[in-house]
């Protein structure tokens, strides 16, 4: 995990924290782990993830906000859905569910969870006007992941824009 | 050719394959030549190419999807079309027809083919929600193509939003 | 500060402009200080700023031209918000005041005074068609709450574009 | 100038061509000076200038198309404006005026002279669904001019999706 507080563009790899699955820095470095650990050990406990990543776009906080009311975001026909692991056609349908944000780790660590059991299929999942969640086996993985649904959400929501009128 | 599953950030020199007019790789070397392999080997049959190259944007993503019902996008007008192998002049209409996407490669090469036919004087077509094709005779200018295409994708998917209002 | 009437991007360290608090060059460098000068010192003086920013970027001009009648911009609900010094939930509501742009100093100056007295938890404000002011106890801190800022307004005015629909 | 058919990206210094008046190369180099070399002749005649700088923008193109029934673009009361030479307030108006795209460029050099002569205090000016030009006493000045003119157009131009609906 990266320390709580620390500006990612200045993060040295001697600040990274090992931590157990209790959430505990296993590696003798100082600092607190991020907020949002528990999130990711729910993530890594119920997905056998091997890597967990997080981002704060643009385009993932609104449309994290404008499809709160259907409570998730259907990603369909795109042949950039193939970049999804597991995925072998741009004819699939990947929801991202949307899950309300809460300061409360605890609890909103439980909605995840309840989430991803509710959505088995899922790869990743946004938080309310706070960013997107996904996974993978490895870093390499996780990494696509991360490409491939920022670039469906910055598509969507520009071609929201003509839709709407 | 690039390697089928490749991160193309990460891509080196020495996992280029060569292949023949049939898709084997001559080269000696390891790897599943890409899906569209055969959609860059008709183009090169049927335009004579040097060189064939595809991207996947957000800008041709959105307008090869806006334009699916007319069967392509019309570009006029623009002094940017100059940019195109053996256009002389703005007053230029560049017509970039859509194909349909499918995951059925010899099938997908098949409509492409009859597009080229159709579409003698196209300098690329779109694939739906998948992305644009390009070539030329040398790598450069089949760049230019692609700077020419999206830079103008771009600017007819902007204008739009002003003028469906 | 920074010299009047030179290009930021060319700028040297050595052109950097130490001064008083009644704006008097106190390093023995030669230049003008940038007129908005009065602004900083009055910041720092009502803050007890260790640094003040100031940035002119598309989308902070939009949103201070488009909020103009309300008097500022709310920001609401955004787990970026805690990015803010001393904001601990995305559950805050923020108010950037907008103040109209002027090229009198003085006036300017004495009405940015006003607002920071009214609004006393802003951590910035917006001057019309203009930029953004923010500050912190640190550079570090300041340059913090710019990333902040900028990615809020940027998400704000492009989902503000669907609501207006 | 930069001679023609070169990709501007690749260009290097020693492509560079010298001219006089007539378009005439006295560099002793070969290639042939870019097609707009007229144009800028002409801007260096009538205003000046010391150097010339040409654009193609998405932003420009877009605003040259949107605004040519009214012949230009009238851009007021920005802090920016203040980047363009001799403009000591916000409280400015700057009309930048499109002129019809031509290949015939005797024919666009003179529409160009005839619209500098009726817009004397005009910085820089637009060639329909082509770009913008602009200049300046030196190369700094030119290029600061570019980007006050950019910034602008794009800043006008996302404000008017707003203002239409």
């Amino acid at each position: 995990m990266s320390p709580s507080g620390v500006d990612k563009g200045e993060l040295k790899p001697e600040q990274l924290l090992s931590i157990d699955e209790n959430a505990q820095v296993v590696n003798g470095r100082s600092g607190k782990p991020s907020d949002v650990t528990l999130l990711h050990l729910r993530i890594v406990k119920q997905r056998g993830a091997g890597a967990v990543l997080h981002t704060h776009s643009v385009w993932n906080t609104i449309l994290s906000d404008l499809h709160t009311a259907e409570g998730g975001v259907a990603i369909e026909g795109y042949e950039m859905l193939k970049g999804l692991q597991g995925v072998p056609t741009h004819e699939h349908s990947e929801w991202l569910p949307i899950v309300e944000n809460s300061q409360d780790m605890q609890a909103l660590a439980e909605t995840v969870a309840q989430t991803l059991n509710k959505h088995k299929a899922a790869h990743g999942f946004l938080v309310r006007r706070h960013g997107l969640y996904t996974w993978g086996e490895t870093l390499a993985q996780a990494k696509r992941h991360i490409e491939i649904f920022e670039f469906l959400l910055e598509t969507m929501g520009r071609t929201k824009a003509f839709r709407s009128l």
